[in-house]
């Protein structure tokens, strides 16, 4: 994990938020690496789940809502996390957090049962310090609209994109009408003041989701559960993905949220752990009959050609854009080792620490439509302008069809391949003096490091 | 502007925000058909701005920044609107509205300066009361980070996207090391606590930007000034922006913050009169200045290749989507008066209000790149099975090579040809009795309402 977020920082993925001024705990900047490779990532899910389909559509809702929003969802109610403080020096944690650590199992506890065995332990905070007290605490940040600071201009950020969803569900069904099932897709910000940010960007307060509401007729969930779980597997797969570390959990009963039948959590073995890396979860009804509750408005769908009406039940498949980019950075990053002055390949996690192996060179090998850049262009030798005018012509043909092209001058050859297999450049295009004879560039393979001559034309 | 605003809530172009709850004034939901076009928007500004050139980076900052971003900026101190009451209702107006409401101009006019006329004048709220002493009210949102809300926890949804691009100016400096002069844009959510938003989403609470900030010599801003007006003026034209209804204005110096040089506003004719589209600035060093004295850290760039050292300048255009939405769809608005027997096309706003003419079909004129849907597909019949067919199989052919198409086969071919003119779809292409005789369909133009026979194979 160390050598990923690393690479991020070092290489323009992704950078502590506001670092120049010291920080914010549990916010993150996109640097133009990571800019481009989150758009490729969000146009594939767009491309993928929308765009091709034809029962889908997208919606992109304010951040902030009205908070009666957040009361019928029962996030103003429940949407909290036990915090206990340290007595002595008032550092904060997640009591389910300390206790998980302490070795405990919190799976189905309640908020009561967690502070009966803090009491009964005698629960130390991790500096070994007392603890205080735990209370529940809601993880909405909030925030007034319009200049009175009272109760009434209370509003929050929301804690996730789905509401903004089901929130417009009857605005597309009085507008478009689609034909049942249908779905709304959105990509956006959600907000979650975390008690503890850690792990990256795997738990932080500000995150990207792509979530999908699919709304249908009761009797054909089960179904239609199945159909989205293999088309997200599908999809992750096609992301680079390893299969052997993607894992579905059925959530027990228990676990799940109470209005839920069934949840599966797709886990992800991270550097860190095994995670949950997303969720498809059906809501059954309960969102819409919620809001059909506190609004007073109809939310029942009419099956077109009859007069039989019903409120519609959802699968909800849900997943973090930060949470997929990690996945994805950690499936494709190689860190080389060599054996016995064979060169072979191994995911960092499984590479010897130290021994007889010699660091090698570090790969990103992400699928091609993923790569930040899927050219780069280098002449040989910066200091002869014939080998650079055309290097800069072929750089500029490519960069006209491809868009994602990169150039680099810098350094030696080397040092330029090592940095764009860091970044998971696809190909790298070298002009040299044959080019100027015969037309033709050595274009270098990233994952291979083989290397080709191709004649211009051909590129 | 109204049958604008009733177009985006019919087609499910724009929702008002939490409607169902009964709205959050100021806050604006994008059904799927607004989805559509504001990808279209995005994607041509990232296109036109990034991709295609070499001297542009992306950067996508966390919308909740450490505070003392806002502090270096002067934001805390002064991004703040003068706030009056109604001392009868408590209804609540900006200073400067009501004065220019009420004849006065309020241009470079100083806080203090308003109060004074207001005294002066006897000025009274728009529905006859006395108003209260004016204050300054800060435009930020405020929220707390952390379980702790105090002072210290305290910090804002950012008020503008570009200080999440200076921010981040050395950090892209370290780690790609670009030739100056150099871009970084971002496209993202910023958010203004109005006082009395209005104008449809021209003046909302939260709203999405694209802003870009170059760095240059400062040796060089007049001339780079020059080039990005003229690449804005070529791109809005491209969008379709009605030519006679753009204009630079020149800021002048009283009206331009202190540290600018240079501003032009782009305005634009939209159906509420004059208005600010975008602007473009000249910020000398003021920013990374500031940046530089609040957070102690080097915000200087050696020129490649010598010692020479400088703070770059800055030229920063800045557009919103939301107003620009506004600018494309009131461009390509336009409903058809009957003169004579005749068909003539009016923009709206020019269109004869009642008399003789007849109210005729309503057309979106978008240009094709950033029409929603670029063909619809229909069957002449819904009820008969073979034309279904076969239309299902065009669609299903368009579909996957354009992604973007629409089906429709609701009510009778008129009433499909006027919803896909309303939003936009340049073709319309249906399937009838002679498709199945001799493979050729019907595709009717939006603009001109002209029809030709096309060979499904040469669509």
């Amino acid at each position: 994990m160390d050598e990923i977020v690393s690479l991020c920082k070092r290489r323009g993925f992704i950078f502590p938020g506001s670092e120049v001024y010291g920080g914010l705990a549990g916010t993150w900047d996109f640097g133009p690496l990571g800019v481009m490779l989150k758009r490729n990532i969000e146009n594939s899910f767009w491309q993928t789940f929308v765009e091709s389909r034809t029962d889908m559509y997208g919606v992109d809702a304010a951040i902030i809502m009205n908070p009666k929003v957040w009361e019928a969802s029962g996030h103003v109610a429940t949407f909290a996390d036990p915090l206990v403080e340290d007595l002595v020096n008032r550092k904060r944690y997640r009591l389910d957090h300390l206790l998980e650590e302490a070795g405990f199992s919190v799976q189905g506890l309640t908020f009561d049962a967690m502070c009966d065995i803090m009491k009964r332990e005698g629960l130390k905070s991790p500096d070994g310090n007392a603890l205080g007290e735990a209370r529940m605490f809601n993880m909405m940040f909030s925030t007034h609209v319009g200049p009175v600071v009272d109760d009434t201009s209370v509003a929050y950020l929301r804690p996730e994109t789905a509401q903004g969803i089901f929130t417009n569900y009857k605005n597309v069904v009085d507008t478009l009408y689609p034909d049942l099932p249908f779905g709304l897709a959105q990509i956006g910000k959600a907000f979650r003041n975390e008690i503890s940010p850690r792990d990256f960007v795997f738990r932080s307060r500000e995150f990207n989701q792509m979530e999908i509401e699919y709304f249908c007729d009761p009797n054909d969930w089960e179904r239609l559960f199945e159909e989205w779980l293999a088309a997200y597997h599908k999809w992750l797969l096609g992301l680079g993905l390893d299969a052997t570390k993607i894992h579905d959990l059925e959530v027990p009963a228990e676990d799940r949220a109470h209005y839920s039948k069934r949840t599966v959590d797709i886990e992800f073995d991270y550097p860190i752990g095994r995670k949950e890396l997303m969720g498809i979860a059906y809501r059954t009804d309960f969102d819409l009959q919620n809001i059909q509750r506190v609004s007073g408005k109809n939310m029942e769908y009419t099956i077109k050609g009859t007069n039989k009406k019903l409120v519609p039940h959802v699968i909800e498949p849900s997943i973090g854009v930060e949470r997929l980019m990690m996945a994805v950075m950690c499936s494709a990053y190689m860190r080389e080792i060599e054996v016995g002055g064979d060169n072979s390949t191994a995911g960092s996690s499984n590479a010897p620490a130290g021994g007889a192996a010699k660091a090698g060179r570090v790969v990103l090998k992400l699928p091609e439509f993923l790569a930040p850049y899927r050219f780069c262009v280098s002449p040989l030798l910066k200091n002869k302008p014939e080998l650079v005018a055309k290097a800069r012509e072929v750089f500029a043909g490519l960069k006209k069809k491809y868009g994602n092209v990169a150039w680099d001058d810098n350094g030696n050859i080397g040092k330029r391949y090592a940095k764009q297999d860091e970044i998971g450049t696809p190909k790298c295009i070298v002009i040299d003096f044959d080019t100027l004879e015969d037309g033709t560039v050595t274009v270098r393979n990233r994952d291979d490091a083989s290397q080709i001559r191709v004649a211009i034309s051909e590129l």
